[in-house]
């Protein structure tokens, strides 16, 4: 673990409160997104959570809907409305099927709102490739310029000042945080990379499909979407481009694993010449020194998915293979945690100027 | 669920501090139980964790032994002494195996420590029992009169005054909590209760064996100590009997479900004539109106381990078979959590005067 | 074991095979219980697999529809059409939801079909229970006195020359087994018996569907349909009833298991005065000395769903606690084998005059 | 699916029986590969099991150590002893830890005896490679080189005529059968593969261990041995080295998944100039065109490890991004199956010229 002293004094201090919590609406508060979302969000201290939507429990109590949630005061889920939510909210953030959110991101960023959004529909910055991976035209092309992505280690600035925040997708969370710091060094060529992820169910959403059935996916390990046909694909090309000063093509792999949770990228990268496994250390153990949430394990440490399980952790580790010249970067992360809900109360807390890790103190569930 | 205006206001409030931490001890800190223990205590506003012991892992940093928990400013592991934990800590945990905590209370107890122990060396008041069921004498037969039963809702002043607390097994806890106000209220028979109960594959500890390997335990479900064998059979005898006024002998089957968290049992009992459904629902709910952990649910709805899982909650549930006349109770906890480390730390608050909830507001990890 | 000569004789002996093959067709093929029939028939010496119909892949071949099955000689996938079935089978084995076999039959059998069904249509004797629970008229209450029950070891001789066969619903047959012996020789009283019964995740079938979700069943145990809602319950009640030699009225529990296959049955009953465990191990043993695929085990062991998994084996295990007087019955079974296409074979072998054996040689797989 | 005419026709066949069977004793019976050869050796037509050994569990019936078993003929389990082998057996098959089988081997051989080992003691060719992955001299280095290497669809007259057949390793077997073709064709290039494989729990074997502990495997996934020290490496290179006709260094990433059976290769390889992803297919449907066990998928089907679930069956695919020029070839088998005992029985087939798939009959549990 990389000596970390000011993290550990920041999650370990007493959380103080925000003088008047901001009243936060969650759209989509029964998908695993939304629902993680309120996990966090329901002992923030900066948060008061106004409202909540949910199409397919509308009307309902949370502790119906969500019986672990019962013994929470929380409000009754709601039709979605975007009226209602403006009416009440100062941020919405939205756990939505791809696709819905550009339709309610114009008008609660004109109501005044800030937004951040856990879908895919304002990560990418050309609408032309959101049309060509997403088959559907973008709906509002004007404000991806604006948006900010969330990814939170690399883009604080912008999120703080952002309305709109385009929180990252899982996998591209989970591959771009180890090789954003070693591109943007010059440690890693940008060229040859192979990223072969796995990812638990839960990745795939709530909604039933034979895909999820548990008995089409127990006892079961499967590849899919081989072959450059994932859509989280260009935006991993995006953010890795940014550091390596120029496009990117990766070979990625995804692979759905019999768990619930959990996200492993193994990455595949060739370092420039002279670089060395402990260059690629260091280079790691200082791009994250000051964050609380990324923790890079010592030498001869690999990640596994339960470390993570239930937080905001991600764990990150590199090794060379001296015979073939590859260095081999492994990350962890939970995909509902920092690979979605739990970045996002990160980006809440940037925005509105609270400590990064307000809401995040969960520690990991294990076993 | 039941209305609990208090129990959801205490849940949702920013905790407050203890003006001094107080200084405790975890012993076993590498176990389950223990591991359990330091992912609550770390967040605790009143604790000062001052001493970790581990056996297995005695001079490791906590980072190191338990990943999972890297980043948080935690002691370096110590060989266990009980000498060590006497000097420094004011409360110790004890988190060991059978037999082993009989040899640390005495001496922690005349150091003028208070002591929580998570084993069963405390439990039965009658050392005979002790003897025949955990084919050893009792060490320490004098404090069994003085140890208050950690069954925080039930035995909340014993505890509260208590220097030696018996934290209750995880099977117990899921069968007193539902039949205890049902038999002090005599609205169920004492006589011919079975309880079906199972648990999932934490609760046989951290060792290896054979028993508990991934591929004998995956995709596998069976019946052990069937017919009056497993030592919680006396325990839950004892704990049921006080309230029944006169001795209970209980049918218990334990099952091996192979997940890693929760306890769900089982139980069929007869009420006694004149008494329904409503007349139990309501003794339930009634019993645990200001509880903050247990969750009665309302009628028809059924408890599932998920929804308890990394939490303190205990969730209960009643029916009645009119065709046949029998009861079904239904219960759910997390068998680390309300059956080991968050009943610990439920006992701790109320040993030391905090708010019941404090340490413990981690929501269900769902899904 | 029982001592059972006879079995291991047969199961191991190399099998012969049919002079002629009789043509078999699976109505249902790509659902659980279907694709499990296909499995067993595929290698069955007597049968020649004619026809599979299959309403959400018709038109596939089966290596298409189920890679697993890839590389048989099996006839590409029709939709469903009784007049095709008809035209082309000796034997129609139907694996369809509830309701619709009984719009099959009728027509089958007038073509001179014989046919075996694995849903519930035909299982209950009485119509009018039959719509009291299946919430519909019965369309044939005609052919229910015809309807042979398929509990192949107890209703052997009606199997063998009848028509239609009602294969036994998986719980029924999991209750059946240990309890028709000790119901018909008198030692158990029928009154107050207890079922507390857990099932695998392919019980529920393969339709996607909320509570089949992976995230909402893994690491997750529950309860449905308690105190006396569950549909199998008239079945086993009369099931039981015919040994008691009066009304049987159980209370029945089922839970849902993370695992794939399986049920574990625990049985609570009293024996009759005077009997002990003994006892009930002598009927047990006895009842099912000549039977291929029930194991008696031994007193002291306990049955392991994993231990008949992929098989048609039923493993039944008896205890008797000294202490409450309760006799309590284990049994495990395959609910896709023994409790559904296991049976069905096992059945049709009955039916055709062949070894009851053939085509199910499968041995447990374990791990 | 490759046509496959000849395959299809011997598995449906109904199968012959040899005139006279072969004795063959099993060593190592009860740990996972040992039981998995019991589980296919006890239903072939040709084989006498006539001694099984087990340290473990001498002097017990198979139905008291394998309760799956129960109900087989089978010999009680011996101490293992090499002269009590040599004196009853015609064919030994050893499932013992590494370092175990050179011991035994010499003296089976002398006493006449076939012998194929499921260890990795007689896989390299060269000793010191050996003792340098294996960290211990080899004791029986005169050996080797007669030893033939068991990958039955590449080496079938080396094994059909050898005394000594060294079974692959499961990681080589999965990755050899989709490279190898390629290799010999010349279609990928012998540089820069990266082969990153995923296993279930029980590669790791039977024995106790934290590692395999359930609670520290489920609901986790984890990468082991990373950058060049697993030891199927060198057994890896070997195997690819032959086709391509000089030294392969390969980069290798184990990963352990929450499940019990199978493995799955995801290979990144890169194609020589002009060859393109119909290349591939056609050159791998043409090497398995006549192989009963490995299935070439069609394009744009993916291997699932449930798929082959236990049988012998290997599935295979080729992708190519063309946006990056790779190769992606993905193979998945049961390791227990194609990945050590099915490979095992295929070789014994071949050993006494029976034909291919005795014994190997069964067909994939799904679900």
């Amino acid at each position: 673990m990389t000596a970390n002293v000011p993290v550990s004094g920041t999650m370990d201090a007493t959380a103080g409160a925000a003088a008047k919590p901001a009243r936060v609406a969650v759209v989509g508060a029964t998908g695993y997104t939304g629902m993680e979302c309120l996990r966090y969000l329901a002992g923030h201290p900066g948060v008061h959570l106004c409202w909540l939507g949910s199409a397919s429990h509308a009307g309902e109590p949370v502790a119906e809907a969500l019986p672990a949630l019962a013994g929470l005061d929380l409000p009754v889920l709601s039709a979605p409305d975007p009226r209602a939510v403006a009416g009440r909210a100062e941020v919405a953030i939205l756990a939505l099927p791809h696709g819905a959110a550009m339709e309610w991101v114009p008008p609660l960023l004109e109501a005044g709102l800030r937004v951040i959004d856990l879908g895919a529909d304002f990560r990418l910055r050309d609408p032309d490739a959101y049309a060509r991976w997403y088959h559907r035209p973008h709906q509002a092309p004007a404000l991806l310029a604006g948006a900010a992505y969330g990814l939170a280690e690399h883009y604080a600035p912008a999120i703080a000042r952002a309305g709109l925040v385009a929180n990252p997708g899982c996998y591209p969370t989970a591959v771009a945080l180890p090789l954003v710091p070693l591109l943007a060094a010059g440690l890693v060529s940008p060229d040859g990379i192979i990223v072969d992820a796995k990812s638990g169910v839960s990745g795939a959403g709530r909604a039933p499909a034979a895909g999820v059935h548990f008995c089409e996916v127990h006892e079961n390990l499967r590849p899919y979407q081989v072959a450059g046909t994932h859509r989280h694909l260009p935006e991993m090309e995006q953010v890795l481009g940014d550091p390596a000063g120029r496009p990117v093509a990766l070979t990625f792999t995804p692979h759905l694993v019999p768990m619930v949770r959990g996200i492993l990228a193994t990455i595949y990268a060739t370092p420039v010449p002279g670089v060395g496994a402990a260059d690629l250390q260091a280079a790691l153990e200082e791009a994250y020194a000051s964050s609380p949430f990324v923790r890079v394990l010592p030498p001869g440490r690999l990640p596994e998915t339960r470390h993570v399980r239930g937080s905001n952790f991600a764990d990150l580790a590199v090794a060379v293979d001296g015979r073939t010249g590859r260095a081999i970067l492994t990350s962890a992360i939970d995909n509902l945690g920092k690979g979605a809900a739990g970045q996002a109360v990160q980006n809440l807390n940037l925005m509105l100027g609270w400590p990064e890790t307000w809401g995040l103190e969960a520690r990991p569930v294990v076993p």
